[in-house]
């Protein structure tokens, strides 16, 4: 069961490090360009050097899907290559249709891929939400609060007051949605690195027990320690996504050696935080 | 450029017929089960047979994607042999992500599949639609509101009043938005059959030159008269979907002729309207 497997990893690795596998075709080291399937090659390495340091990876499927069969082909083993040691994956998919196709799209990620979690969008509400949440060893994070500036085109509007006279933004009736829609346990939320402020009220709304996965730490600019903060990783429900700043850390033959030096760092950093007495946190 | 091949093909064929390409792995004909790759044989009879009466294709991911590389293999031939005999394709993928990943996506529907048109989700703002948009010659339909029951969940949410007083439903600052992130002219918007008033409302947001993509007539239940009035079909930019109502008319080896009595169904009830005096419409 994916929530069990990864709260038992973060506990025992002492890492709440989700490391984004999105290398960029046309970026990817020349050392590995002339592999017959590179993005695989890539993430074999990749995998390699950090799965001791990772409590999951992430895989954001736009940079495996533009390259075709070969990229599909390269997800299908890289998830692989991630169960034969033990690390769960995300499939990054931001997936939302009606429930015929959302079937689909589950089947898809969980019998195709063997993803073991995946993000979905709540735009077009539960029945989008229905089909992935039906398996209920799978995890679905939901997309609440995006790290992206734009998220305020859409999810930081005001709501109009409910009978109370109480008026809350878009993205905290998405968390609310969340917690009534997570009728298997198996459900959680992203939010985003990039405002440590809403991920606190996302985090006070949806309680300890429900898992946030939390993007945008690193060439994004989100602080870790803020967000280890205000996610409340000491529940064991808070995994931080790193891809750019982890997998791109150098462009050279040593890219494996200079990610695990990057997510080593990492995971140091966090480990303080860790064992910090509580007390000290609040300040 | 498709918008302006689209409106062609309407005004040509007289038609808004768009059909779903979107046979279920499972349930295709067995005449056709054999075949190294039945999706796409199952496509290739389907375009063979409705050519001339639709006036364009739309493929949902999800019927492929979740049959691995070979449903990837099955959408690249259906979409070059819909470009063969000169129809453009909707790629029915709901994207939405941040702008550095948005950019693959917009790859992977025009550099990789070369779809048409693509449809968009909007909860991550306009970041997440301008890679594609950038793509001048191609069109985006945004997610606006659906034809499924659970849109309730999130669109129909009404927003805190404006400054003048006025509060609308989420939907319509979606449709504002589609209006405002339109700089390409090349922004369309879905907006379900299944809810005529609200396609009204859209369309009178959107003004008569934005495309609308209309599904839900057919086994979603939208009444084809009504959408055809409300989403304005005279001003040559509403194309309207139906999927299963058509592809799946006949399980038997005869599936390419019943769905082309089907289609010609369909284009013949609509040009019914087409044809008749804007006064009688108003009724």
């Amino acid at each position: 069961m994916y929530q069990k497997q990864l709260r038992e990893r973060i506990q025992r690795l002492q890492s709440v490090l989700c490391i984004g596998l999105d290398g960029v075709y046309e970026k990817l080291p020349a050392s590995i360009k002339a592999d017959p399937n590179p993005l695989w090659r890539f993430n074999q390495n990749l995998i390699e050097a950090t799965h001791d340091l990772a409590c999951c990876y992430k895989a954001n499927f736009a940079f495996y899907i533009y390259r075709g069969e070969e990229g599909v082909t390269a997800l299908g083993k890289t998830i692989r290559a991630a169960h034969a040691v033990d690390v769960p994956v995300i499939l990054d998919v931001k997936w939302g249709d009606i429930g015929h196709t959302a079937e689909y799209y589950a089947k898809a990620a969980f019998e195709a891929f063997y993803a073991d979690a995946v993000t979905l969008n709540p735009y077009m509400g539960e029945e989008s939400i229905a089909p992935f949440r039906d398996y209920d060893d799978r995890g679905c994070y939901v997309l609440c609060f995006t790290s992206n500036a734009s998220r305020r085109d859409l999810q930081t509007r005001k709501l109009a007051s409910d009978t109370n006279g109480d008026s809350e933004p878009m993205y905290r009736l998405v968390a609310d949605k969340i917690k009534k829609w997570n009728k298997n346990g198996n459900l959680g939320a992203v939010a985003g690195a990039t405002a440590p402020e809403e991920l606190a009220e996302i985090r006070e709304t949806l309680g300890p027990d429900i898992s946030i996965l939390c993007p945008g730490v690193g060439v994004q600019g989100g602080d870790l320690e803020e967000v280890l903060f205000a996610g409340d990783a000491r529940s064991g429900n808070l995994v931080i996504n790193v891809s750019r700043a982890i997998i791109n850390a150098s462009a050279g033959a040593d890219f494996a050696e200079a990610a695990r030096r990057e997510a080593e760092m990492f995971v140091d950093q966090s480990k303080t935080f860790f064992n910090q007495p509580i007390e000290d946190q609040e300040d």
